[in-house]
């Protein structure tokens, strides 16, 4: 109940601080006889690697996972896939400033009040490090997807006030990686790039909007009605680090609609029955319906600033601080492959729990 | 595993279909000696239940919740808590018209999908009748949370259009249940009854907003890294049925802010570490940092309307379709008591789950 | 938490306490579309209920199960099957003796140490009454498990020192609930009726031993490493009230076992791989391999004796207490099906976990 | 539900197969707080670990085993304790003999039947291996236990037939690992080596039995109805590689006793209420009573055996097959630090749990 495992069937469980001498975890009830390729979940590590870019912290960690059990002659064999990151740059920097400070809108009050005791270097359990681990376990949890059919794709909508004003019918996911800030559309990638970079310069950080797409999902998965499939997907986003806000189909502008205007009506086709328009978000009654899944998520500008703010230490004495060196100026643009992950282990749980639902 | 069930150390499991015999709960996990008034949890039912203005559905249900197991001399004694609501008009009418039909934007298709086999008579166990389970579970979790001195307050902030532009500290929730619509401030209520009853008579539905307002939390709720509080109450609140969108502290807006604004800056009061503002709404790192928590939810409009809509059947042939009588043209005065509900529901988990966090 | 469920995917809840408005349950997780036969659950439920001989003992109650949800047209829907056992005569009887009094090897002393607050009357919740709710869950397990083949006998084969002598495979189940004791060979019945007969003149009780043996099996039920089949049988029994033992295929007897006589030779049959002998018990590794799965479970002597016992009051005062009428001489003539039942719950969840063993 | 977990609030989960590249561990919802000494928890592990004496296996493995989270300067933070333990010799060997054939006793069937894709070499994820795990965490749980006074001690009881037949509490629990057998009476521990080497000479293995005592628990724990303090034991410990059979108390022993005999007489001591014997093992309706906890489980004979044996291979053909070199010819010398282990886990687990069982 400590809250450092996600799924029921197909489950991961994380383990890890920023400074510790690894982050890892274990996959397990992945089922046997999944051909796995290594290097595409590599391929997605590398994705929210540091390092990778001037909008991105400039921290250089190679980032290699590696498997430990579970795996055998390149195949799932049902049992716990461990892995686990080395955490390289640990040792040498000195934290003893931040031992007894409380960083403005971080998590070092709350660990110290909740556990009494907290690994006071970096963020310690609290810090963006462990979604690596998230990353893995969904880069898996993608190969067992594609095997059905199921294809995820997550990509920047907005970053401070720049957005992207398409459907995502009209864009070409084979886009989304060839820039650095992971919108699809070049043009507007380009403006919010310099949008970051002029933040960055003032010693600041800005906000942003992912949206991710799930297509192929067959009809039943979710289950009702505390486990709909919106539901877990919310709870999943949700708990990535910084984001404030989840909203799936219509989303919030369906507040302002009507029920004639927002009902998806059902139609016959060669490929069975469909809806025609799709403001369910592909999910009706928590239960995936075969459309496309579609949901946004809000980041918050990152805590940590290249500038001086005042705060408090564990004694309620004045401090004042100021971020070193090497922090993202924008969250987003990494926080991509940590979307698709989360929404691949939710809907790899989901297929296995539909497993039961009839006869 | 069938999402039949809420919470890990004090959880509700419900059952019951609208057209069944009864509708009911088991709360299992409440601790042994909480004095329970089971004059307030009928309250919090009866502010749900059908009938009670011309802006909700005419259908009359009386709603009575009885309890059979774990209170004794009025108190709780540890074991399970079960409690039922019978169904009341099931029987009667004839629903062999939507025996094949699927009704847009309801859950009928997946259902008939992912089961194969599905109580056709009104929404089954996808009809919002379930929520009054949640309402009882929530109304026994928020003793709970009152013996912490722990308060929950819900209100309708908008419907379609109409706002209420008010922060909540400036709002008396006193005023939320003295209007059929339950907003607390009753100009903005009027407006909203009087929009709700001119869609009502053009046979059509509409959406809303609903704000949730959690005081008096300790520090140190919420489980990382998963389980992080917010990510629950996403969670708990996306579950409700028509929910579209979650969004707490800053939510949606923060995706425009720098970090310089958005940062709480912490301060020492006589009342110890507090911010000074609350963008975070009262979570930091997934953990409650005794500031208030707020978060809001929005709700699509009600699928059934007073007017014809094309649909398929079950075969994939045309067929017309029209709600009969009694629906809600707007849903959200009604799930105002859901939304505390599911939220004490979250409270009281993670109130248990915090005991076990340090020596 | 609080471990009123049992199973994961085919789970049971139950609630209720001897002396309550009602008993009863909620089975979540049973598949769509089975058949359910409710007058088979019945019977079942009939076997152990109170009143069927002057063995058991005389309280009459009639035990009418009702289902109130999660059954559609004789089958079920995917969605949680609650159902209640009315108490008959939980008002009458004046239990005022018991509330302070600590009867021996009764749960009384530590339910109000755990608690501070527990219903006295009768055994509440530590009440062998509570196993009712496990017969139903189980009948609807062994209708669900007989789809798949998979069939279920237990019967008493000890009760104190007399003994039914003979292998299982040399017996006729079809004898079992012939005779009053639940032993399969007529003769070994009518003397551990006389033996039951003549403890009870004597105002004491007597232990005895229950056999179970599933049959139908398929390969592959069990999840190592710590839910292995045998752990979880082992689990389902040691929570009947009374049991203080269990032991499957060769049990205790291994202990003095060479290896080369233990050990269970595969050979090829026109059936697929079985084994010559079946020491195992048709569990390898905590995984069924196609043979009987079979286990034995030793039960105490019930604590409430017909005779005065002293005691302590919860004041540590001494107390002398004597049982009053109508209580069972020996537990396992009832127990019979109540072992079956639990070990059809663990059959079917382990039914379900393994659809996702492999892809 | 892949079954590698053990615990709900106290929770190891496992992985690692005998000839992966690692085994290991994570520890989730240790409190904070508790200063860990890692010493200690290698004894434990090299309690357990192969090659100790002329009678376990002579495979030299050091075992050491290494932490990677969750503890910082020496106390744990309340985060995943993850710990590793590398394979030593697993490359250099030929299994290929193994590849197809299924050991006599062995869960290599049952895995290739379940999953479809097996790691062959050894025993793959079903090897006594991954117990080294279990030691890990529950040495930890052991130390959190000391915190409240719990103590824990198993030792040897029976080797086939030799047996110590004493009473526990005329044991001297700090002699039990003074000889390689780890039975605490010097002269029957002698009796069991020569038995064991005389066995192993033979090529032959032996089955025994092992008991356990808790000492020091506090009343109330163990949840009804389902997760009894016994019920648990039983579950943790038949999920022990090689054990047939498990009671407490009086155990089996009871299916012969009176009640009149069997009860366990409340009487008030200075120490406060006590019971005069101790035949209820310490637990009484499921939940501990303050008295000493002891049950005792049967481990059967090790299936490896240094003699020829007939078997059959994966497609059903006849094979001759014979253990190599260095396997144990008696399990229970290095299942003693185990079962110790296991009870730990389970009793740190009900610690946490019953936190929450009253107001």
């Amino acid at each position: 109940m400590a809250g450092n495992s996600f799924g029921t069937l197909f489950k991961l469980t994380t383990f890890g601080e920023s400074h510790a001498a690894a982050i890892g975890g274990i996959i397990d009830g992945c089922p046997a006889g999944l051909q796995l390729d290594l290097d595409k979940v590599q391929v997605e590590l590398d994705r929210r690697k540091p390092g990778q870019s001037n909008i991105t912290t400039q921290r250089k960690e190679s980032d290699q996972v590696v498997f430990l059990s579970g795996i055998f002659e390149g195949k799932t064999t049902g049992t716990p896939i461990a892995f686990q990151i080395l955490n390289e740059d640990q040792k040498s920097k000195d934290y003893s400033h931040l031992k007894y400070a409380y960083r403005p809108s971080h998590a070092d009050y709350v660990y110290q009040e909740k556990y009494g005791h907290r690994d006071y270097r970096g963020g310690g359990r609290a810090s963006a490090r462990e979604t690596a681990c998230r990353v893995v376990g969904g880069a898996v949890a993608q190969q067992f997807l594609a095997h059905y059919g199921i294809k995820i794709n997550s990509y920047v909508q907005q970053v401070g006030s720049i957005k992207l004003n398409k459907n995502y019918r009209e864009l070409n996911f084979e886009e989304t990686f060839k820039n650095k800030v992971r919108c699809p559309e070049s043009t507007v990638a380009q403006e919010m790039i310099r949008h970051i970079e002029q933040v960055k310069k003032e010693g600041d950080t800005i906000g942003g909007i992912i949206q991710c797409v799930i297509q192929g999902s067959p009809v039943g998965l979710g289950e009702p009605v505390f486990d709909k499939l919106h539901a877990e997907l919310a709870k999943a986003m949700m708990s990535i680090n910084a984001v404030k806000g989840f909203e799936f189909g219509s989303g919030f502008s369906a507040a302002e609609m009507r029920g004639s205007e927002h009902n998806d009506i059902f139609e016959s086709t060669n490929k069975g029955i469909k809806t025609k328009t799709n403001f369910s978000g592909g999910i009706q009654g928590g239960i995936s319906n075969g459309e496309d899944i579609y949901f946004r998520l809000a980041f918050k500008p990152i805590a940590t600033l290249m500038q001086k703010q005042q705060s408090v230490n564990d004694q309620g004495e004045e401090v004042e601080l100021e971020g070193k060196g090497r922090h993202d100026p924008c969250v987003v643009p990494r926080a991509v492959p940590i979307v698709s992950a989360m929404a691949a282990l939710v809907m790899a749980d989901f297929l296995l729990r539909n497993q039961s639902a009839k006869l």
